[in-house]
């Protein structure tokens, strides 16, 4: 697949040639598109009464994902996955995707077309419309640069910033299986790399090597709140580990969290890897990322419309104590939360 | 600068810590934002009936600048100004920014703050807002994504495809200076790494130099327009060579184009720079780029409003020879225009 014999032919088609070839099947959907891809800029008209939600996620090969055990389909479909979760965040619809690339000599052109494919599947499975970005040569490694635009009714946006002490504090789906997904596929990567011969090993694991392969954004849970009108006080995207994700929603609203660790929903193929792998599932669950629910608090008064669906959880709620996070253990012990990248904030 | 002792300082304020302190000074200024940097996305209140644009660009060390020459100051400005251009070329007015980085690890805290003085300067400037961005580290050079989004009166947008045979070509300043300011710190680099002792000459060059350094977008040129009551019929940016726009609005407006190598406009220092590197300033200009000047084609009747700005020059005109762009020299002769990036499209 990145063969350098083909590379010749990147630099044959040029960078215009290169989108136009990328571009040239494509027909975006979205009505109110006035000019995609082709100009200095896209066009578009806005709905009536919206505000505008803009979002933007860089990705770099071996930093944020490594092509040993990534499809660059799945890559392509899991970078446009990251970004409109980030839309869905703030309960808003995303509308429409810009992708740029920085793209290093070992790349064919088949390659960056079956990234497309992947980046094409997710604009159709969630409705949003590719409308322009930007190619370069990389020096080293492939470099994706992802950004997108949504929208949401004034009185319908949910900030990181609107939690108040009592709010129940709820996540959507399991955690942790990402993670646990990856350190499988990290692990058969140096069984791989030690002796080429071996195949890899994820029987019995389809589930979390999904979770980190091909993950969704929960545009289910979305709409589902919103069936049952239920407006969120404050959310957040889990794309680093719960931990962190709390401590933003605590620092936003300037109040603290106490979660309960046997609250915490994981799957029970997270749970035997995690066993298999001698770490401790919640601590995969806090320090993990990649999960794409949805972390969010709602007033008391919405508990009954939730307590019984079986995709959202409750796992703690917010306090009165300012920027104080904190998890209660299965056998009742406390511990403040911890998170990594928050090194300087404490 | 990028003293690797600082390196620690990075890794020890972490992703969130990075851009807190990047942006803590920071205060948009824009009454329609909602929610700029610190959350999943950035909201913003869209100007009633008006019209959505959005451009992205990429940067990449090494390939689009090289730190040998480029401060990182001037690199902040300018991809911003690279960013804004994209949206003047559409007639609208800029708004807002997003800049993502990968950052390796020679860069220290300094540095990249260094790089958002640049940023904000440029947003200072043309009167837009910052409101979001990513970070992570990159396994070599600095990577830069930049998403602008602006605004224009449905009646006013102006795109590639609208010229028209007849209609003439117009190019905002001069040609040609970025690139020939390029040559010239190149030469001085070479210099400089054959013998480090050796000081940079760079005397009477100031304006090439600048033009390569610290160009800026025509936002003038656009008000001025604006001011005459003239709606271009077709316009894009400058930022790679003139023959290459001029085949982008010839493309998309299934139109042809004639220039005369006596009208293009270029200075003095561009024309004996070129001479001291035996290079011919025409070509300099066709296959140059970064000038970030507005190309643009107006109808024959609005001649008279532009005829004697200073600014503004009439190059050549659009033809029915469908795609068939051609430049007649001083001498007289015809050749058909070429362009890099162009060449699976002949």
């Amino acid at each position: 697949m990145f063969e350098n014999a083909s590379l010749s032919m990147l630099d044959q088609l040029g960078e215009f040639g290169l989108i136009d070839r990328l571009t040239q099947k494509y027909s975006p959907g979205n009505k109110n598109l006035v000019q995609g891809i082709g100009d200095d800029s896209a066009i578009y008209v806005p709905g009536k009464d919206k505000l505008q939600v803009i979002s933007t996620d860089l990705f770099i090969e071996n930093v944020n994902f490594d092509l040993m055990y990534t499809p660059l389909k799945h890559l392509g479909y899991k970078v446009v996955v990251a970004g409109i979760s980030d839309i869905y965040a703030m309960n808003a619809i995303p509308a429409y995707l810009t992708i740029s690339m920085a793209i290093s000599s070992k790349f064919s052109y088949e390659a960056i077309e079956e990234l497309y494919s992947g980046v094409y599947l997710a604009c159709e499975k969630y409705n949003i419309d590719l409308i322009g970005g930007d190619t370069g040569s990389s020096v080293k490694g492939l470099v994706l640069s992802v950004t997108v635009t949504g929208e949401v009714d004034p009185s319908k946006k949910v900030l990181r910033s609107g939690a108040e002490p009592n709010d129940l504090l709820c996540v959507s789906g399991d955690l942790g299986g990402a993670y646990m997904g990856l350190q499988l596929m990290e692990r058969e990567k140096r069984v791989f790399m030690a002796n080429p011969e071996m195949q890899p090993d994820l029987e019995g694991y389809d589930y979390i090597v999904g979770r980190q392969l091909k993950p969704e954004a929960r545009k289910d849970v979305i709409e589902l709140l919103d069936s049952l009108k239920i407006l969120p006080t404050s959310m957040i995207d889990i794309s680093d580990g719960l931990a962190s994700e709390i401590m933003h929603l605590s620092n936003s609203s300037g109040v603290g969290f106490t979660i309960y660790e046997d609250k915490l929903p994981i799957d029970t193929q997270t749970i035997s890897m995690a066993s298999e792998f001698n770490l401790d599932a919640t601590m995969c669950v806090l320090n993990g990322g990649e999960d794409y629910e949805l972390l969010f608090t709602i007033h008391q008064k919405d508990f009954k419309a939730i307590e019984n669906l079986m995709d959202i959880s409750v796992i703690g709620h917010a306090t009165e104590n300012k920027k104080v996070c904190e998890i209660v253990t299965a056998t009742g012990s406390t511990f403040q939360l911890k998170a990594q990248g928050w090194e300087s904030q404490e």
